[in-house]
């Protein structure tokens, strides 16, 4: 169902790679995918078009919006996800500065500039086409969360030690509700997604989920995603994450 | 009521500065009262004990500790503020990565550091407190937090444009949040406090409540806390925020 123009980043492991993967995989696949990381090995061959980008670096968010826009012609940018991430180990002890805010840029930083540099490419997309109200094959930025970063679950989460993660997501959540604030009027869809406790790199072995049934649960949902989603945390099922 | 020991940060202005003013003024003050900020020009000499500390700097943070249980003797510290906290105005679009990594290390990595190094001290005071519960006479740490990191009010302030800040401030909460279910063993009531909109040099001008009026409120509101104000948002009034 995305015939559309999309990007992934973190796109060479885990939900990223997953992603790709049965986005490419579908009868009908986008048009265009971009697909990007910060480490190009393990990045499959699968994918029609990939580049590698730093999300740590705006030089290279810029340089990768600029080649994506002469890529896409004059098309704009359906779907941006923004699933680049990661968890480090750190509890409320052990937690140095260095981590918060390794995390923090990683995490936040990066899919706040990664939006900052394909809003024209969004914008675009959402002016050329042809569909009413907020859908991700219209335009839509995707802001993969966790249910770690919901304050209200905490309680049930107690022991899951990994501060600079969970403060690095409710903060993602915090900037996924600016910017469905902001970019309504644009028609641009901004969800944030909790995509299950999956078994990869980040989720380790012991997670509830392969990353095969996440991302075709993530799949369907996102083809589902309208109005009513808009600024809000939902999961690979569909199902509203407390705030 | 506030007999015991105390430590408030960002005291050489506004809210901080306020609060240091009233509680030595109250017709029993704090045994001591230790003020920091990271400019000690402008810092009253009202105060009966001060030092400065830069809330940006680890060492000197931990370097405060130290200094601040030599002065107490063999006492703990019964209630640590994190005041101290920027609000530099940045929208959607013109936020940089640099304002953000600022904003994240001024207004959580410090409380965070904060915490971390007067841990001991408070869970001594917390043990050597004849009080059962949970209160600020016995043990606290209040984590001077804003509305504007509240997610679901979000759309009632969708004009509010601090993005660095509002991000910052909700991660605030969520450690808060952390720090309670984690601290609750050990007697530290924690809680993040939204002190209203307060006429300050960060509030401006155009603010709803004199920092007079906001302090009175907090202080009232402080000498109230217990066990059900462990781990989530109140204001200046008592109120609880929602996340």
């Amino acid at each position: 169902y995305f015939k559309p123009m999309c990007l992934v980043t973190g796109a060479n492991r885990g939900i990223g790679l997953e992603l790709v993967r049965q986005l490419v995989g579908k009868p009908n696949p986008p048009e265009w995918l971009f697909a990007t990381c910060r480490d190009p090995v393990g990045m499959q061959a699968q994918v029609r078009s990939s580049f590698c980008l730093l999300t740590k670096d705006p030089n290279s968010i810029q340089a990768a919006a600029k080649e994506t826009a002469t890529r896409l012609g004059g098309s704009g940018l359906n779907l941006l996800i923004n699933n680049a991430g990661v968890m480090p180990e750190s509890t409320l002890e052990s937690v140095t500065p260095e981590d918060m805010l390794d995390v923090y840029k990683i995490n936040v930083v990066g899919p706040m500039l990664m939006t900052q540099a394909f809003l024209p490419l969004l914008k675009k997309a959402a002016q050329r086409s042809p569909q009413t109200g907020l859908s991700c094959s219209k335009a839509a930025i995707i802001n993969v969360s966790t249910i770690g970063g919901s304050i209200g679950n905490a309680p049930s989460m107690a022991t899951f030690s990994v501060i600079s993660y969970r403060c690095s997501k409710i903060a993602l959540n915090m900037l996924t509700r600016c910017q469905s604030l902001e970019y309504k009027k644009d028609g641009i869809l901004c969800t944030a997604l909790h995509p299950g406790w999956v078994k990869t790199e980040l989720g380790t072995e012991k997670a509830e989920l392969t990353v095969d049934e996440s991302v075709r649960g993530i799949l369907k949902v996102l083809s589902s995603l309208s109005e009513e989603h808009h600024g809000i945390v939902v999961d690979w099922k569909g199902r509203t994450v407390p705030w």
